[in-house]
């Protein structure tokens, strides 16, 4: 049976980068060592992280003046760093689109010493849009303004990033990095997990525009950016073999044909599926269409013990990791930039067979 | 040609687990997934990091009083999370044996808010031994005592764990964990980095005694020991991979015999390098004899140019990363728990060859 890995993250990554991995795996280039035995100081390590980082430069055509940082600790830790870095005693603005806008404006106001200011938010519509976010809306003397380009769990995301003026943004991009086509000159701060475009859980990417860099004193070295960038991301050991399969997978979008081709694909992957969602009448959307996520796509039959019986279908069928979230619910197929358009095929197949055989037309 | 890498960390791991990852590497269980597309929330990665600590309690005989966490940001981020949950507007004892040890002294008095006493010191001997700790030395209203048990870069080790009374003792075990005769009963907590006897990089692991869960406000949450603890190590994604390599290491230790098996090969490895510096006419050890370490062990010949000349010859014999510190100078070979005692023989031949070669007896 053909498994199609639908997981939101950790989630699936291109057969090509695991099967190089693989052959790889006990004797990087000859060297009688796994990457994951490279000292982080040898010559070896440092030709992977470079050459990792020149190539997430180019795929995004990063300016000179970011520096990249490869960091751990994930999404949730940069939801302390960015206020800690950024607007110690002074105002930060948060977009609020769901459980990750929340976590992060939760931990911005346990800093005690940031005054949070939450300018808009889709809460009291189930998070089902994206809100409009208008010139006049931002404070232009506030620290930044925070949003989540892409929301994991309602599937909504930004199809373009809003005018704050002199204001930096900071985004969470954790779950459409690499798969949109904003431009980094209009963010401050870009950060987000591997686990979903990039590589394995345990590796945090960091984008960060060099005038925000040692604003502040903070008061833990692990936690400072300006200590990070000035260290190459080698202040202390940094998850060297996640940097490797970062690496091979940046290489594996270049080969492809980088972010326009990448899109083109994720585009035609999302559209099967919203088209399918469309034409049934059995499955609906519950994102507003002007709003809807290219990575994460949840639907819902409108019954509970309906949507159960097609997530134990669908498990059965080799369709894995498709239950949408535990505060959600229905289905959600996260779509990510390695995930094979045949399985999004299958999946539509499926769904057309499954209303067929319960009550659909 | 043989290669045998003495990496002080990143560092070898054995051979058995590395082909096992690597066979499974793209189909973990016949799920048709690699463990690092697995959700951190499917029953298949539960399974492995259930294990991995149930495997690491049998093995260190961990009492149920205590909480294993698995982490991120290495022993540096624990530097500053041990003062932030330990000590806040309270005395913090350190004692000062080398590199790692000043670091977590630096990064507490960054705080601000730690009164920290530095009791015991060889700082002006070049840190080439572990100081005595008598009971008196210890103030009894401190908030704990740290230590390194075994100092990476100078080759030190605590040969016994110093009394307390009822001062908790926070040890950095990064460098001896899984290779000592500790009880854990004699620590509050004990963090190490994953990268030299569990795993791969990018995985901490902290045994935390319960009673010091909470003691204080922690205003990040992913810096607070209580929150990771509630949350059983998956307050977010938890660097899956990684947890997975040290699963297998874990249950390799135990095949062997674990940790009376594994001390002895230990020993064993370390004594024919002593033996042979302690033979030779060129090589001598730097550290006092009682202050030993079993997995670092340091050696120079007194002439930086003649350690160069080793160094070199060494590398294109197959022997690895033997350079001795950046910070130190001279060779330093560094023997965990997966390094082969055949390795260990044939660095002592290569080292009796150069010492004839080069104007020894």
């Amino acid at each position: 049976m053909t498994v199609y890995n639908f997981s939101a993250g950790p989630a699936v990554l291109p057969t090509p980068v695991l099967e190089q991995a693989q052959s790889e795996f006990t004797d990087y280039k000859g060297s009688g060592m796994s990457v994951m035995e490279l000292s982080h100081r040898s010559s070896l390590f440092d030709a992977i992280i470079k050459d990792a980082e020149k190539r997430l430069r180019e795929l995004m055509s990063i300016p000179d003046n970011y520096h990249v940082l490869f960091l751990q600790g994930g999404a949730s830790l940069q939801f302390s760093m960015v206020p800690l870095n950024l607007a110690q005693n002074k105002k930060a603005l948060y977009v609020n689109t769901g459980s990750w806008s929340k976590k992060a404006i939760a931990a911005a106001k346990e800093l005690g010493n940031v005054e949070v200011e939450v300018i808009a938010s889709s809460a009291k519509d189930n998070f089902t849009y994206i809100p409009e976010i208008t010139p006049d809306m931002i404070d232009q003397d506030a620290a930044y303004l925070h949003i989540t380009t892409n929301n994991t769990i309602v599937g909504t995301a930004y199809k373009s990033i809003p005018n704050a003026g002199n204001v930096p943004i900071v985004a969470d991009m954790s779950s459409n990095i690499l798969a949109n086509d904003y431009d980094v000159k209009d963010f401050g701060i870009i950060y987000a997990g591997a686990q979903k475009n990039i590589g394995p859980a345990g590796l945090t990417v960091v984008i960060i525009r060099d005038d925000l860099l040692g604003l502040y004193e903070v008061n833990e070295p692990m936690l400072d950016y300006k200590t990070q960038a000035a260290a190459n991301s080698l202040y202390n050991t940094p998850p060297t073999f996640a940097i490797y399969i970062a690496q091979l997978v940046f290489k594996w979008l270049q080969e492809l044909g980088g972010l326009p081709e990448i899109l083109k694909q994720d585009q035609e992957k999302a559209q099967l599926l919203y088209d399918a969602i469309e034409k049934s009448n059995l499955f609906t959307s519950p994102v507003r269409p002007d709003s809807r996520s290219l990575t994460n796509i949840p639907f819902v039959t409108g019954n509970a013990k309906l949507d159960q019986k097609f997530n134990v279908e669908a498990l059965a069928a080799g369709f894995e990791n498709l239950k949408g979230h535990r505060s959600v619910g229905g289905m959600r197929a996260s779509l990510y930039n390695a995930f094979p358009k045949e399985g999004v095929q299958a999946l539509v197949t499926f769904m057309e067979k499954f209303e067929k055989e319960n009550g659909g037309l």
